[in-house]
């Protein structure tokens, strides 16, 4: 246990993601990682009556399914990592309070997903709690109508947009078993250069995961290419063309990069601009696919950085830029020993 | 380090808070803590243009102050735990735009005061990182309007409504060093018995503040006169009265209990209603009086535990009732090894 550098904690003792869910709506499942879901819902409302009882709902079974697929049950779990897009968190909140886990609740808006892991990780490694799990979620229509204007607007998206996942993904760590580890930590600044353009979230995002990758990589003295996959949250097509010249920019080829929100939707066939973001889009891919192909030994080393644009419609609405976070996680596969 | 009981977690390496700051308003510093504050801000714009933003300085002078009084620069901090109430944590994430400190965005409503304590402490015992920050804020103006009713439309208020402290507190904790020391932390589970008025948070919220404490009890085997001090967050004058008569009902009288929403405002003279609330309330109450009393030696064991409503605007309008949450966090005085 201990820091690395300047940002960076090193888990001497690595957790292991004994499982993971993933759920999401039914465009995900349409794309080209529907395979990878455990469950597609056909059904936006998820069965519920509003949009935000429907990611409640959809979060709530993420878990649940994430927890059964390790054998536990709620009661053996030390405690949920969780947060969400909507205002106050109530998906997360919502989705929670039937389970009888300790919870702490999160906002690191699209970088839920990696912020949860790693205060799980570290919770786990410390030896606070023997299991401990992280979730998030995000839901296209109930994001939609609080962030920018009611569906039955049908307002046009500009170019850079991206498209809100519906979906969720859920990992439960362990002190011991088989499953990738997560051998290190790097929580992000909050980067702001400028941008204030709530219809371009990957350029505002951008700036935050070079700034938390940099770190990464000088801290821990590993090269890019230690990674099989560099993977980030939801910078969609322009954030990553954006963080690629950053890095080109200092010499570095990010040959290993992908990007959750570019890998969600097929980007000629599905009409989402930008790409994917929100938090359920890099939790869904990575609790999905990406854990899955370090389960099955096709990548070795996956760096996870999930990005995260912290503005609220208040904020621009007062002419405010927007500031970007981006936390990292280093994943490998194998079990603990 | 390791786990006590169900739900409590044990810091082998206690923690010191080295240093503390609390910055209120200017009804906050008319209150009978009013000298317990490092600042009081008459002009409730904090020298800014909106309320929103001035909620983000007010947090991040509170940081300022807190960090230079333990003699540290931002560089020498390892992270900072910070939430808020307003949509999408905008007071924290733009308060601490310009610090450059790895950041972890909580949300955890009123109770992030002790949800951020309680991970800076993990972080800390466990060696992550050698200091670490916990901070939080609320403003009065700015979680009106959002909340509520625009402030200009002068709403009747109910006789159990309870005041939005204007005001922020910070606490930085260290591996070593003299200062009160964290010993045990116990999170807190999502408790809902049902209660729907969204203008009586005390009564919503006491279940929860009970159902933490006696798993703190009995997790950690100490009876409630071990602590010197009990400390809810903002349950207020009805959420109180409601938590000693669970207690009760146990035949167990809670005499050392006091609530930061008791104590910030003069009941009589303030026209308060039913007592201070918000992240803000419980966070200058602990990082002003109460810490000043553990450093002075008037107390030895306090048990702060801070509670939080876990709704929104939203889910009130969709008829859903109000979750609560209370993370509970064990001081005493003295310093480390």
């Amino acid at each position: 246990m201990g820091r690395m550098g300047k940002q960076t904690f090193v888990l001497d003792s690595p957790p292991a993601i004994v499982s993971s869910a993933a759920v999401a709506g039914k465009k995900e499942g349409d794309g080209p990682l529907g395979p990878s879901f455990d469950i597609v819902c056909e059904d936006s409302f998820f069965g519920e009556e509003t949009w935000e009882k429907a990611e409640s709902s959809m979060l709530s079974r993420t878990l649940s399914l994430a927890v059964g697929k390790a054998g536990l049950d709620f009661s053996d779990l030390g405690c949920v990592f969780s947060g969400d897009l909507l205002n106050q968190c109530v998906g997360s909140s919502f989705g929670l309070r039937g389970t009888d886990v300790p919870v702490f609740g999160l906002y690191g808006a699209c970088s839920t997903m990696a912020e949860g892991l790693a205060l799980a990780a570290m919770t786990v490694s410390a030896g606070y709690a023997e299991t401990a799990a992280a979730v998030t979620s995000s839901h296209f229509c109930s994001a939609e109508r609080q962030y920018r204007t009611p569906l039955e607007y049908g307002g046009q998206r500009t170019p850079t947009a991206q498209w809100t996942v519906t979906g969720a993904g859920c990992a439960v760590l362990a002190a011991s078993g088989a499953g990738p580890l997560i051998t290190h930590v790097t929580p992000g600044r909050i980067v702001d250069l400028g941008v204030k353009d709530a219809n371009n979230m990957g350029a505002a995002m951008a700036p935050a995961a070079y700034d938390t990758l940099r770190a990464h990589f000088a801290d821990t003295g590993r090269a890019p290419d230690f990674y099989d996959l560099i993977l980030t949250g939801d910078l969609g097509f322009i954030g990553s063309e954006i963080l690629r010249g950053f890095f080109e920019r200092d010499g570095v080829s990010l040959e290993n990069h992908n990007d959750c929100g570019m890998m969600i939707f097929d980007r000629v066939g599905q009409d989402v601009h930008g790409g994917g973001s929100g938090c359920g889009c890099s939790a869904s891919v990575l609790c999905g696919e990406i854990l899955g192909a370090l389960r099955a030994g096709r990548w070795k080393n996956v760096l996870f950085a999930a990005t995260g644009a912290l503005l609220s419609p208040t904020t621009s609405m007062q002419g405010e830029s927007i500031p970007g976070i981006c936390c990292a996680v280093a994943l490998t596969s194998g079990e603990t020993r």
